[in-house]
């Protein structure tokens, strides 16, 4: 049986991990027979948002607490995952994947990846498995690979897409049904949420890229 | 366009809705054409539980609040919604539906259920509108309609189904990917993390509850 990560990063979109992009991902694998090992960092969210209005809320959250939801309860601290424990890796979006495993929402080009985010991601590619990215986690990922020109997508916006050209990757504009995949690299990502605008649009695309995940995980 | 409002109760299986379900509910609904008014009350949650632990943490968190995460912001307190808003009602499960639209998970028999979730579910049955439950919701639902003798499934939990029986409802055995309908009251329930295990095996109940609540609420 194929072995999974999903990287979470808090549970929400302007905090933590997108639940739906997430969720979807969980499912996708599942009905495609793949076991799945959630994990995320165990340190404190850059910020916690309250959801209804947007505005910061002056309390502190976990990441690795917070992503347990929607692991319930079954996820692990990403320190203490290896490269040899998983066939390939997903990251799902939400602004965590931009503010906790990496601070790219803060700093763009300068962004600083938390280490064990580095690790994992560097190790997977080079062993050949396949890594995943959805929504604004390309970013994070093209900052942790900036050696190694990575080709992604996070849709079509323009600013964002510089910055990543800035870091060293190469963006690709696609569709919110779409993937791009860099078949050196074997990364493979797609727009979701960075476009919608429904929960069955980004559907498409998350399905798409972990049909392709899986298949390079065999490959 | 049909609308269905989603009821929401937190966000995380052990203090809120079950975020599966939640999320799967929304995907099979944005999938059918529906459109989706999500909905969760303004009060303050039961308990916050650590996910990772599963041991009560010391905070406080608000159920709409927590439920906004889920819905990405686009949510409205059930107190502003009416039964004429809505085509018909779907409530995903989670303890959330048992501690805070209710505290049927404290007071069993004897719970208490959220005044405007009585209200909506009330006013939704009386007017011929369909009404969906998932999990343990169905406790919850059977206990704002006990003088309709409501028919319900929560899978075969011995226990929960003789108190169910207890507060005026009748409750039928069904399996993760079986849902039972109460065509007088068109209620329609499925067992989900009731009985599990897997994210696929819930889903294949709730694609069902969903198609079944669509069919209803134009027939």
């Amino acid at each position: 049986m194929v072995k999974i990560g999903v990287l979470l990063s808090g549970c929400g979109v302007y905090d933590g991990s997108e639940i739906h992009e997430a969720v979807i991902t969980l499912l996708a694998l599942d009905r495609a027979g793949a076991e799945i090992l959630c994990m995320a960092p165990d340190m404190e969210q850059l910020d916690v948002v309250n959801h209804l209005t947007g505005q910061q809320m002056k309390e502190k959250r976990n990441v690795l607490v917070e992503s347990a939801r929607i692991a319930r309860g079954n996820i692990k601290n990403i320190r203490d995952v290896k490269f040899s424990d998983i066939d390939g890796l997903i990251i799902p979006g939400g602004y965590g994947a931009a503010k906790n495993l990496s601070n790219f929402a803060l700093r763009g080009k300068d962004a600083e990846v938390h280490p064990d985010v580095i690790r994992l991601i560097n190790d997977m590619v080079n062993a050949g498995k396949p890594v995943g990215a959805i929504c604004i986690a390309p970013a994070t990922l093209v900052k942790a690979l900036n050696n190694l020109n990575p080709e992604v997508t996070i849709g079509n916006d323009p600013a964002t897409a510089e910055i990543i050209e800035s870091m060293g990757g190469r963006h690709h504009i696609a569709s919110v049904e779409d993937i791009h995949v860099d078949f050196s690299n074997k990364l493979v990502t797609t727009p979701a949420y960075m476009l919608g605008p429904s929960i069955s649009d980004v559907a498409k695309g998350i399905e798409k890229l972990v049909t392709k995940v899986l298949q390079l995980a065999v490959s």
